[in-house]
Formats: structure tokens, C-alpha cells, sequence
């Protein structure tokens, strides 16, 4: 008998994988303040348990740089500003350092006007949208991020991938518990759900991916084999419409509305697909805001409200009387407590390719 | 044989079903203005389509009404306002004329500011979403409207009402294509779908209702019989928890950002269910947005690539080709262009609830 599937997972310190990565993001040309915030926003995700979107997506971002798609000395520009709005031209900046960039600017005209959105074109994948949008909290402000990418989901009664897994993110604040923070593809399952099925050889339930012809199929392989993701409510009767309105929605505010890609035409995020040609905008794009609470009512208000909305979701009925009710945001909380006091499990797939990383720059990578 | 749910359909023109509501919200007391209001919104809905959010709820609305919990004469009262935001006090207003006015405070904000938003609170039910949203287009302004609602809906992993249909709604103006109107509840299907389920003895696909204990079922009874309506995704493996946490961002928007009630204290549609005492807020919550297009950039070249992009999803390769991809809002929109013509069809039921109004007010219905 033997272990088809054993593989190894390392731990390694919050401190030094986000040392490592920093220094990475300074081989590829970024100044030491674009590096530590890309390396930040990256590891943010795996300290939260979304592995998939963490250092393991560190050489990806790498080959990009690589082909020029991504620049790591973008000149941001302000294309388009009122009191309130910013269209930012990245300049083909690492999403990683946009975002953020363009949260701050959101978070500036909200302290005066009440709120603030920012439309960030011209751009790459930005990590996680919780990161962004959770740089509101600490002025008690609600934060919201929103990105397109490489499509991948098909529109109900299609089969063709014309929408990415478009994140929606909201957070909002509270006193004596957590912020809420809500943080989800607009897919039924996120792609990194599928690779871990197909690490391990399993099957996928029912509603995560359709086959090329739009059959229901339970193969993990089937999206690498020409099929698509499935839109949040999977199917036609479950209100798959649903999800493929709100990976819509996503796709507007991002692309069309500041001028960046949408649907068909957002670039691939893998450097080993060409973007199409004729695009009608430029790079992918995000959507970032914050709103004051204190514009709608006294903050502390608000957050004492919010401890009992979350005080009342926790108490009620349980299904089963072992399975908590999940309060969104509340497992990526606890998860970054453990990792950043215990460290941060890389699966040994990852670690290799990171010291692939380290020697393409002649770095040092102790896993 | 016998038809055990033969009904009838009776056809009444636009004209005289708006003539007549506008007369029964009148004859509640509202001033010709507000029942003129009042009406197109129910009016749209059964234009559009929405069956459940039509005329069907007039009798709903006067009863309400007789029992208090609505003021047909209210004073709205703005309880706090910066540039961009407005807190609005109802007044236990009917939100079929709340919202509109509360959209009409966000849009001048957004003239000047680039976007507004209302936080509407002390309001009641306020029909379909898209008419409120769908108020920013002639201005070429994306328009944002939500609702919290009677709790009906179980969190993830609990069997306990706690949260409403919840819609969000998201609407954006094209060129020479209708505007996308994205106008859906958060839940996996809505109330209405299992009416009609009920109506006619039929069963209901699994993934819309749980029983009481949080099993399966497709029994269209089951939500009666003290069962829960699911959220969008429906199962968890199959992201009901992001149905739950789109549920959730609508309800704290609502709800929680005004002063408004949330979760379980949200007070009930239906007149015969008081609603619970020690309310943490006033009545329920309404949160509406409008933002300028060319805020972000020309409107012209918004909309145009709002044309390409509706262009491309209609265009997208079909997995039937019989059956067309389509773009949110379109079925609505065709519906709205028959039904104005040839009048709008009205289940009996409706109709004798009608008659029943009528009767109240010594009114005159002509089906």
C-alpha cells in the first residue's frame, strides 16, 4: 500500500515569510513602501486561512512581472476626481499596492464628505478584498472592495466563462466583538476549493462546476478540462441568476464604470495565457469605498447596535447543538490569531515553489 | 374528473388598476400626492411582473393601516445629514412613499457631491426595489436600493427566522440597451414562488425551505409549518453561508446604520403577528444610493460600454440554443412593455381581495 496523495505541510513564522516576501517584492523593482504593503496584503491572507490567495500566489505574481504585465514602478495617476470619487490609473501597478492606495484616498474624502469611493483601473490582482476594505474600520468607517478577474463562471444558461469569481466585500464595525466581514466570491466555490479536491483525488459535490457542454458533473477536472465555475445558487431553480446578477454587479462597478476590462476581456491572472486583444479598457480594475457611520448616527450608536445584531446571530437556534452559528469574518478572526502566534502552514508544494522564488533572486527562503 | 385548482385569470388595463389604488391610499388618509406615489410603485411591480410585490398587498397595507403600525399623514423628519448621507425619520410612513422621497434626497446629494445615500428608518414595506434604484437613471447615476424585511430566512447552520428576503438592488443606465436591473432577494427563493407552489399542490425543489429541525425538504407547506427559508447558495457546501452574509450586509444597512430594527425585532408584514416588544430600533429599515457615472468618467463612454458589455453576455455561447442568455432586468422590462398594453393579469384571489378593499371604502372595482 502505498500513500498516493501524502504530501507535507511546513510551518514558518508570520515574521519571516512576510521578511521574505518583502524582500521578493523588492527584487521585482518595488520601493521598500510598495513592498512591505504588497507583502502585507499577502500575508494577511494566509494568516486568515485563505491560502489561496497568500504567498502561494507569489510566483504567479512574479511571472507577470516577468512578461511586463505588471509594473512595480507605476506613477499613479487621478484620471477623474469629485468631492467624493476617484478614478485611479495604476499604471499597471500590483493590485496588492493600488488597492490600498486607493482605500486611503476613499477613506480621505469619507472623513470630509460622509463617504468616499475610488474606481482603481489599469491594474492586477489585488489579493484579498478584505484587507482593503478593512483599513475603514479603525476610523468607524463601513469598507467595501470589490475586483473583477480572469473570467471563469459562466452566466446561467451559458457555457461560456465570461465573469471571474468577482469578490464582494463588506465590513463593518462593532465594539465589543470583531467587525463583521463579509468576503465572498460570487461564485458557488472559489477555484482554490476545486485544487484542493484535486490534490487529494476527491470528487466535487454537485453545483460547484459545469462541464464544457453545461452538464452537472462531480470531476474536479472539470474546469481545467473546458468547463466553468457555477454562479452562487449553482443552479437554474436555486437561483444561479442570483449569483451571476452579483458577479455582474462586481464586474460594472469595476470595469465599466472606470474604464478598466470587463466579462471576456479582463486579463488572465496565469502569465501563461495572453490577454485578448481589442480590449475595450485597460487592465483589471477594483472598486473600493468607505462611508462614516457617524454620518448616518453617533458611531458608538451603531456599534452597540452591532454587538447585539452579532450578540443575537450567535444565540440562535442551532441545527445541531455542537455546530456553532457563524457570525462572517469570525473564522478568518480566529484563524489569524492562532497562525500569527503558532505560524503559518505552507503545503510543501508551496514551499518549493517559494525557493524557486528565492533562488530567481538569489534569496534565502528557511522553510 | 374535477379541476380541484382550476382558477381564473381576469385582465385589467394599467389605467384603471392605478386609478383605483391611488383612490384606496386616499381613503387611508395619504394626500393625493403620496397616494399617487403609493400606487405607481405597487403598479410597477405588477407591470414588471412581480406579482407578489403588486396590488396582491394592498389589502396587506390597509390593514396595517387599520391596526396603526402605518400613518398615512407623516411628518419625515431628517434626523441627520452631512454632505452626502441623510438619515430620514418615516414617521411610520407606508415605504412605497418613504423611499422614493428618500431616493430623491440621495440624487440631489449625488448632483453635487458625485453620490448621496438615505438611511431610511421608522418606514414600512416599500415594494419592489427597482422602482426606488431605478429613480437615479434618467440622471445617469448607478442607483442602490435595499430593504430589510420580516425575519423568514435561517442563518447557516441554524433552524431560527432571522432574517428577511433581504433584496439587494443594483441598477446601472446603458445607451441603446436597457439599463441592467439587478433587483433580487438574498434568500434562495422567495416567498411568493412558494405561494404559487402551495396554489397549486405542487412540490418545491430542495434548497428553498428547511423544516423546523433544519431537514430537507420540497414540501411547499414546510415554511407554514414553522420551517425556514434558505439563503442564497442553499446548502453548505453550496455557499449558503454567503446567502446568509449578503442577508446579513443588507440587514446591518438597513437595520442597524440608521436606527432602524434588525434581525428578529424587524416588525412583521402580515397584521396579525404583533411585532415583539424591547425593539433595539424604529420600524423597519430602507438604505438608498445614488451615484454619478461621470463622477468616474464621461457618461457617454459609460454607457456605451455598458452596451458592449450587455452585447457580450446576450452574445455568450449558450448551453441550449433555444434557450437565450439574459441580462438582468430584460425579463421584467419585456413583461412591463406587454402588460402596459395589454393590461395585467390578476389571479382571482386578488381580485376578491380587491373587492373587499373596495367595499370597505365604498369604492367601485371593475375587473
Amino acid at each position: 500500500m502505498r500513500a498516493i496523495f501524502a504530501f507535507s505541510i511546513m510551518i514558518i513564522t508570520k515574521e519571516s515569510l512576510e521578511h521574505f516576501t518583502t524582500q521578493v517584492f523588492e527584487k521585482m523593482g518595488c520601493s521598500i513602501e510598495h513592498a512591505i504593503v504588497a507583502a502585507s496584503v499577502l500575508l494577511k491572507a494566509d494568516l486568515r486561512g485563505i491560502d489561496s490567495h497568500g504567498v502561494a500566489r507569489l510566483s504567479g505574481y512574479v511571472r507577470l512581472w516577468e512578461k511586463k504585465r505588471i509594473n512595480t514602478i507605476p506613477q499613479f495617476k487621478i484620471e477623474h476626481e469629485t468631492f467624493t470619487t476617484t478614478t485611479l490609473n495604476a499604471d499597471r501597478a500590483l493590485g496588492l499596492v493600488s488597492a490600498p492606495y486607493g482605500m486611503e484616498l476613499a477613506i480621505e474624502k469619507a472623513k470630509i464628505y460622509g463617504c468616499g469611493f475610488t474606481s482603481i483601473i489599469n491594474s492586477n490582482h489585488f489579493g484579498i478584498a478584505a484587507y482593503h476594505a478593512m483599513k475603514a474600520l479603525p476610523h468607524d468607517m463601513i469598507g467595501i472592495a470589490m475586483t473583477n478577474a480572469s473570467p471563469l463562471v459562466a452566466p446561467t444558461h451559458s457555457t461560456q466563462r465570461m465573469l471571474g469569481t468577482n469578490p464582494m466585500c463588506y465590513v463593518f464595525p462593532a465594539k465589543k466583538f470583531q467587525p463583521v466581514v463579509v468576503d465572498m466570491a460570487t461564485s458557488a466555490a472559489a477555484n482554490g476549493k476545486l485544487e484542493i479536491a484535486q490534490r487529494s483525488g476527491k470528487t466535487i459535490p454537485k453545483g460547484w462546476v459545469q462541464t464544457k457542454e453545461g452538464g452537472e458533473t462531480v470531476d474536479a477536472n472539470a474546469l481545467k478540462n473546458g468547463g466553468s465555475l457555477l454562479p452562487l445558487g449553482s443552479s437554474v431553480t436555486n437561483g444561479s441568476h442570483k449569483g451571476y446578477a452579483l458577479s455582474s454587479v462586481v464586474d460594472i462597478f469595476c470595469g465599466v464604470l472606470g474604464g478598466a476590462n470587463y466579462g471576456i476581456w479582463v486579463p488572465p491572472f496565469v502569465a501563461f495565457l495572453e490577454p485578448l486583444t481589442n480590449l475595450p479598457g485597460q487592465g483589471l480594475g477594483h472598486f473600493v469605498g468607505a462611508i462614516r457611520v457617524d454620518a448616518f448616527r453617533p458611531a458608538n450608536e451603531f456599534t452597540a447596535n452591532m454587538d447585539q445584531w452579532i450578540e443575537s446571530f450567535k444565540n440562535a437556534e442551532r441545527g445541531n447543538p455542537e455546530q456553532p452559528i457563524i457570525i462572517p469574518g469570525e473564522p478568518e478572526y480566529n484563524e489569524e490569531q492562532i497562525r500569527s502566534k503558532e505560524g503559518i502552514p505552507l503545503h510543501e508544494s508551496v514551499v518549493l515553489d517559494l525557493m524557486q522564488v528565492a533562488e530567481k533572486f538569489g534569496l534565502h527562503f528557511n522553510a
